[in-house]
């Protein structure tokens, strides 16, 4: 068994630490916030002072922070300095590309290991340890990562090199946002032309307009009773944190010099979704802005 | 056995019309063109003058044509007052809404049955007989022409009134021309941060990124061997035939007072492609107006 | 003096005809509705039985109607008919260029002149007699046009043939309701930025920012006293008018091949005002999607 | 006369420096380019060692530099450490928003005066010392560079605090670029509709749809002979500067949580237009890309 420091325990971070310690770890964290630290407490982690007391004599440090500052502030303080040469520093944010690439910097110029895999499945897939994990590093690193995620998801994806697992992340998330919107307009065109949502469902669930936003996710209530839309759009994945990944998808293609027209748009749609106050409900939700008053 | 007549012998009429005659079905047909003519007695369909008197003595008839004027000519001309009473009139080409409702008004006024069915699978689910019928109207006329397209097809819908077939089809194919710009911008995105193909393919496909576009056809070579995009992106579905349905859904999306900004932004990229010259290729060759020439 | 007929006495033919009244023409009118008919008697204009009534015994008939099957129903009904060869058509509505083209060709089969006109300016230009008529059609038909138009607006433009000047009008609404979308969207940013509306305007509106949208109609209240956002969006150009122009613009675009991805994204987004409740609003208050509720 | 020292001496930075030169200033300047230098010294500029040695007893140091983080590296190495305090710093690069208000920060800290003052113009306002600069900083920066910016420009706005210069720029060339694919998709679609080039500038310059974009820099030959479409799209203000500032509005705007989706789609019209190769043409070129090979 492993001794694994978690830094940042949230609404993510403190299932994904209990999980570790449920496959017989011998789990640490820190999180600036005392009652966080509490409820980690309450699943068998021990509490330590500072980012740097935690990645004190460990084999590896998971990080689950916010964003990209956060995660380049606590690589840059004391928490390199205080770690064994070799520890493995395994960053699970979503963050942005670049800010990865400057964490998998700092911890190669320290002599750790160093691995971005952020994660999809959201507070229940942490709880249920069903995660999965999109890796960037080296193969070294990986290979160390596989059996500690493993116990905290269900798929561990090797991608590449540092940041790819932040880039495949933001790649599928902007494929999932703009085919989410899609579905919806093409529910709410249905609406107008007098089509049953069932039949549209029924049709295109079965040919070339099949997807997951549809056939997994489908945002009007009735045709797939697990999702959100029959729960009054109670997320699930938030509209506010879609417009989070899509963001770091755009501020990915600005810097890159790649164009994504349709990637755009919904960044946009998502940013008027939040701005009408929407951003605390289901990113399926969108079909409300989509479909106006008028129904 | 039923007598059928098919009006309208391009490249999806005359396939469609053999696959009646493989059925033991008494088949005759016309066509403005006589090169589409002789091609339709190659497979032993039986020549008429005109849509009137190939209307004349039979079951049922079947329309393939371009586009919604030319489907309201024939049904406006002659052909409705030289059928018998209660004939079944099957409208298979993909047109506007508004048309499809207009020649249902017309044939209910003349006393006739009558099915909008138009179909996905292209030219070589013709040839197959493996199409989908997506059908708009009455359960009486739903009921007498479902035997008749299962001859043509595999998959026979029922999704609503009249018009709910064309309905069906452009949302569906909305769908599927959005899904195939974003999954399209995710690849060039991918490139552009060093994240290969394959090992996106490997992320979405199997996560919430998982759309008919990118796991039956995928717009970069290699992941899904039968794609396009392997054959150096012959059609497969022409970009002008994608910038055609998409086209539709605006127009109906227009008439009706929905909302599908997604749906226009994809409309007007199929737009560019077209302008470029790239109509004859295959949709999923969007991908190059996406990249550019940088790659 | 001529002998002047106007079909369709609303908020805008009822202003129109009084004009020509005041200018001393011998003016007759119809409209399908009594109370407008009164309206118009109320300026001097002699009410007629019907259309075909009132084209009878004129030199020019003045037609201001909704939308283009209207003026086709008109032009195609006992209209024409009734009129002496060589009687002047002038049609100020606002429709699409297929219907106009549809129109001319009617009036020139019943060897009549005829001249497509629609006009910018709004209520109150036809009240004040200041409307500008884009014109299209023959010179002859133009010139004699001319005076009369004069009596109603304060500048008249011969744009081209059949259909140029409802051509003219959607090139020229599609400008402006992109700038008013981009000028509204320039003044949200400044506000997130700390940027005074002022401060923007002072720059904007000496520089290469300039346009009609923020100098003379800016959508925020204090730089241009006049506009309708000191006077609480009340219209000026209603929002739901500026939805009818881009959608013509858009139409008209599908049927000629033209892409205007930035005219079908303004639309889209009168589209969102429209469907929330905003279309009698003024169209400068688009802003108000765009900021959403965040201030 | 002051002492001054350019840091930056490019296309924009040497006639700039010259126009100080000619107004009797003592002027002295550095570039990492010697090539640059060389430039600077025939128009009378002294040649300093480094930024450092720059600011070494000058009243003012005005830096032209590509982007933030340029700027950043300079103020955060010797050169304030150099300067004596209340020492201005102007700095006229085109930058982000955050960047810029770093940059205040650091001289701020430093006990020193300074003021953010982007310019428009382009190299020809450089060299006839007709630029226009929008400055951000204290009442007191400003009043103390003024008459320095009056050298090399015509216009001197003082836009608000900290960042405003910046904020009031990519404000304002986010509705230009915005207008200017407004307009080009405008004389597009007239083509396609028979509408002549001047016919719809003739309605359009005198109308709602009046821009700069439109009346000062006409996408088309003819209208505007001053305009770059007369000479062969040759900048004028290249497509790739228009990028450059599209893509700086949407970093400012995803930061701020400013929602702009018309800005955003230019953003992307402007990259695909550099992704095909034509980043060197002028900016109204983009209409070449909304035309397509049509034409």
């Amino acid at each position: 068994m492993a001794k694994i420091s978690v830094i940042g325990l949230g609404n993510m971070g403190v299932p994904m630490a209990g999980n570790l310690v449920k496959q017989g770890h011998e789990v640490a964290g820190f999180d600036l916030v005392a009652t966080n630290m509490g409820q980690a407490a309450s699943r068998g982690v021990t509490g330590r002072k500072s980012a740097a007391d935690a990645a004190t004599d460990v084999d590896i440090v998971v990080t689950m922070l916010p964003a990209g500052k956060h995660v380049l502030e606590v690589y840059g303080a004391g928490m390199l300095k205080a770690a064994k040469p070799g520890t493995l520093f395994i960053d699970s944010s979503t963050i942005d590309v670049a800010s990865a690439r400057g964490a998998h910097k700092l911890a190669g110029d320290a002599k750790m290991l160093s691995l971005d895999a952020p994660v999809s499945g959201g507070v229940g897939g942490a709880e249920a340890a069903t995660l999965t994990f999109m890796c960037g590093g080296s193969k070294d690193a990986f290979e160390k990562a596989k059996p500690i995620l493993e116990a905290m998801g269900k798929k561990v994806v090797h991608c590449g090199d540092a940041g790819a697992g932040q880039a495949a992340k933001i790649c599928n998330n902007m494929i999932l946002g703009i085919s989410m919107i899609g579905v919806s307009e093409a529910f709410v065109l249905a609406e107008k032309l007098g089509l049953s949502h069932q039949a549209l469902f029924d049709v295109a669930s079965t040919a070339s307009g099949q997807c997951w936003s549809l056939t997994s996710y489908c945002p009007v209530p009735g045709p797939v009773p697990a999702s959100p839309a029959n729960n009054n759009y109670k997320p699930g994945f938030a509209s506010a944190l879609m417009l989070k990944d899509l963001k770091l998808a755009q501020e990915a293609a600005a810097a890159a010099g790649a164009t994504t027209p349709m990637g755009a748009a919904a960044a946009q749609l998502y940013g008027l979704h939040n701005a009408w106050g929407e951003g605390g409900t289901d990113f399926s939700g969108i079909i409300h802005l989509i479909r106006g008053k008028s129904q």
